[in-house]
């Protein structure tokens, strides 16, 4: 085993297990009788870069272990896309530090920027072990059953509709039509983990709008009348990337983020008023945003523990000389669900959005098949036993100025 | 003990624990030697009038329990507004299934109704006890020290509140300025609960703006300038009905409700087109809506069984002779908090709106003070341990089909 330290950064959105992942590889490489240091590079890869870099060992044992139960980056995230210069001060910093074991939590972006770090410290002859540790509520990661963070955004969500689908149909106002507005840019995992929530044939959600299929107004206007006038109301998850069959945005946001993605908003929003002036029926959206990625206070104790199993794998997959890849999940689901972990090469992985299959949406498509429901089902499973303060969660926080190495 | 039946009913938005009123009501009903049926008004006042009543001792006696672990109205809600003519046709409705005890569960324009009820049996020279239960997210009823449905309404949204704040300060990204739009149209209440979240200084929210007071642009633009240089985000909560100081709404609907009350949406996105525009600064808005008032999945337990113990209580007191009165809470918080019921007449009490006091504010407009926190913070302890089935809470619905009177 290469003597030498290790780091750990996250990167991209939060979500709310994604520091169990982190918990992981430090508690595992703190447990095991590991070469080096364990190091957290504080708000990812620019963190890195900056030097902005603490030693774990320093921070309180109940703080690392507290963020299991602790929503948001807890070493701070960033979305910053790495320059060719970068990489070679990057693996200047590595040297400098010696650090040998690389350990990268994130989504698409993520991985794309592990794998560049991989093939810099290559170029430049050095040593260094690197491993992506996957995370993203959008699910879009490919080569892997799912990715931690989804299951726990997937049953707040479904709570969510279920809870705010008994309010609409419990009142006789007219407020009749809700929209729920999901995340998910381009793939739809998110929003159709709404129909999970679905019990009764009469329960919410009744149409779900994902963004891998087009969506027409005209057809989703009749549907919203046709319920509307069997049920009284019409309950509906459209996710914040629906498209008309040009491929333009229902609601186009207009500013571009770091990776060139459109940045959007108000889909729910457009759908709400669409409603409202063509079939003359009072809606409501409801857009939880950022609560989606965040909600620990309702997360999967499925998702929790898979987020920390990829964190743990992650450090016994580098310390047995493995490079270049991230932690996949492998899954069954008969006769009960199993999941292990297993690899993929970072280069397979990275900027690859992995959506929806198609035979998962029904034809007319505004709702999907049970064979997601099967699929999802079991990552929503469990509720976390979280530790409560005055009436809210005990929620931790890694004090940047604890064990700074610079 | 004056011979005759019971009917229960709800009206306006639900709240989480509304529904542990009725089944306080049913189960007690059903527990003491009662002088009649317990029925109950499906769709409130409306139901009443279209003499849409069950007879709620037919009903699974489970699913009546259930009622205490789920949100919405169980027994639908309406919101109608009671004619002079609608008043003499309940009476009557009263006389002919021998209802001689009436309970109506709501909050401002429902102790209204209940108090009108009151008023034409009298005149009628028809005995009845009419006796009001409290419920609304917006704390608004006056006479009580608190109403069932702020405290789980004000727990879920500090949760919200504390989450997405982590998430805010956890990442760089460009989405440096969160809103967070909270129901409660003319009363602060629930807004001011946002400020349950914060442990330290740095914590969100940052800023808090209740309807109570003008909201001045100009000095909001400053404050999140400030905020945004010092921290490098800042997190706002912002009632929907927030208003300049010529009680403009920031941002109006233009529809009216039955009771003529304006239906409002956008303050949220309101003030994150000001962020974006007057100072350059990416902002995000998140509208809980409905969820504010549905979340059973994280409501205070202290709330769900004083909401149980109000409806139980209004039982007792109109089988003691008692009517015209709604059920208040009475509470002491030191040296710890002790919450018992009293009475409050009808009258005062209907279409009257209680404010956050204004000396719970801070000068600046900003944030809300020590006082709000002491006051509300016994309302959010407690959680409760929700039945769980595949993953989501295992809500229960009553069958309007079971035990039709008519």
């Amino acid at each position: 085993m290469l003597k030498g330290n290790a780091i750990i950064a996250q990167s991209g959105g939060p979500t709310a297990v994604i520091n169990n992942s982190v918990c992981g590889v430090v508690e595992r490489w703190l447990s095991v009788d590991a070469p080096g240091k364990i190091y957290a590079g504080l708000h990812g890869i620019k963190g890195i870069l900056d030097e902005n870099i603490i030693d774990m060992s320093k921070q309180d044992k109940a703080i690392i272990h507290g963020l299991r139960y602790t929503p948001g980056a807890g070493i701070f995230s960033c979305r910053y896309k790495v320059t060719d210069s970068d990489q070679e001060k990057l693996v200047e910093i590595c040297k400098k530090y010696d650090i040998r074991y690389f350990f990268y939590n994130g989504g698409n972006d993520s991985m794309d920027t592990a794998h560049k770090m991989m093939l810099a410290a290559e170029a430049a002859g050095y040593e260094m072990y690197v491993i992506g540790v996957p995370k993203t509520v959008d699910n879009d990661l490919p080569f892997t059953d799912h990715c931690p963070g989804f299951g726990s955004a997937a049953k707040y969500l479904a709570a969510t509709v279920m809870e705010t689908g008994i309010d609409l149909q419990s009142v006789s106002t007219k407020n009749k039509v809700t929209i729920l507005e999901a995340m998910g840019r381009n793939a739809g995992w998110l929003t159709a983990a709404g129909a999970l929530a679905k019990r009764r044939p009469e329960d919410a959600p009744h149409l779900v709008y994902l963004p891998e299929v087009p969506f027409y107004i005209d057809k989703f206007l009749a549907d919203v009348e046709k319920l509307y006038n069997e049920l009284g109301y019409a309950y509906v998850v459209a996710s914040e990337g629906i498209v008309d069959d040009k491929g333009n945005y229902i609601a186009a946001g207009g500013t571009i983020d770091a990776f060139g993605h459109a940045q959007l908003s108000g889909a729910g929003e457009a759908l709400k008023n669409i409603v409202e002036h063509e079939l003359g029926i009072k809606a409501r959206c409801n857009t939880l945003g950022t609560a989606q990625r965040s909600a620990m206070h309702f997360a999967s104790l499925t998702d929790v523990n898979e987020a920390y199993m990829s964190g743990a794998k992650a450090v016994d997959l580098a310390l047995a000389g493995v490079s270049g890849v991230m932690v996949s999940l492998e899954c069954k689901r008969e006769p009960e669900y199993v999941c292990r972990t297993g690899t993929v090469p970072l280069g397979k992985v990275a900027n690859i959005e992995k959506k929806v299959p198609l035979d998962w949406i029904v034809k007319e498509g505004n709702n999907v098949t049970k064979d997601f429901i099967k699929y999802a089902r079991p990552l929503i499973m469990g509720e976390v036993n979280l530790p409560i303060k005055d009436g809210l969660p005990d929620y931790v926080h890694i004090d940047p100025k604890i064990g700074k190495i610079k």
